[in-house]
């Protein structure tokens, strides 16, 4: 895929077997986590190079500005990279509703735990 | 791949094309964003039943109890899948370090933004 991602970053990412990687997004101030898209190199480099939150869609297939169709718009403060590669922390002004849904953040769907307790040893 | 995970669970997981959903860690209380793992159902099951946080290690292709060998246990309060099913919020209580680098948090590799203001006409 051609792309103006600086070759040093592009060299440090770990992807998918699609060319991606994860983009957790987190609010900047509350630090609430919000969502969790998709970049490859090239939506990297454009929420780099713009500041503002660009993902590439795996449903649509194509790239997706933030907010460029439902106004909810994500300015970029930060992007850090994880030990591995194979994640991104980005760290966004999120303007009104970060879940398509609506809700603040994409995370209301609790799942059961049955143990809080753990329950089995371990070899330290 | 044999799973005990509940079907209805299973149903609404939208996994990659190696069967993975990602995993962002999360510490209870401080709401730190520590890690970024991966599961398939059967670690998902296992998280949700046993009260540890259990991933896929993509590198090493097993199952990872953290902290079996590095004493870093991860405790799980709560586990939350997105509105998409291709995200978990696990939110855990950390012992130690939760980066194998020995770090807080596995994001410690900052990128450059170039800009932080919008550059572009949008849409609405």
């Amino acid at each position: 895929m051609k792309t103006s991602l600086d070759p040093d970053i592009a060299a440090r990412l770990k992807r998918t077997s699609d060319g991606l990687v994860a983009a957790i997004v987190r609010e900047h101030g509350s630090g609430d986590v919000l969502m969790l898209a998709w970049m490859d190199d090239e939506a990297l480099h454009r929420t780099l190079t713009t500041g503002r939150a660009t993902y590439w869609s795996r449903s649509r297939e194509e790239y997706w500005v933030k907010g460029a169709t439902s106004g909810h718009h994500q300015y970029v403060k930060s992007v850090a990279l994880d030990c591995d590669g194979d994640a991104l922390l980005v760290t966004v002004e999120q303007v009104g509703a970060a879940c398509h849904t609506g809700a603040a953040n994409c995370f209301f769907d609790e799942l059961p735990v049955t143990s809080e307790s753990p329950t089995t040893g371990e070899q330290g």
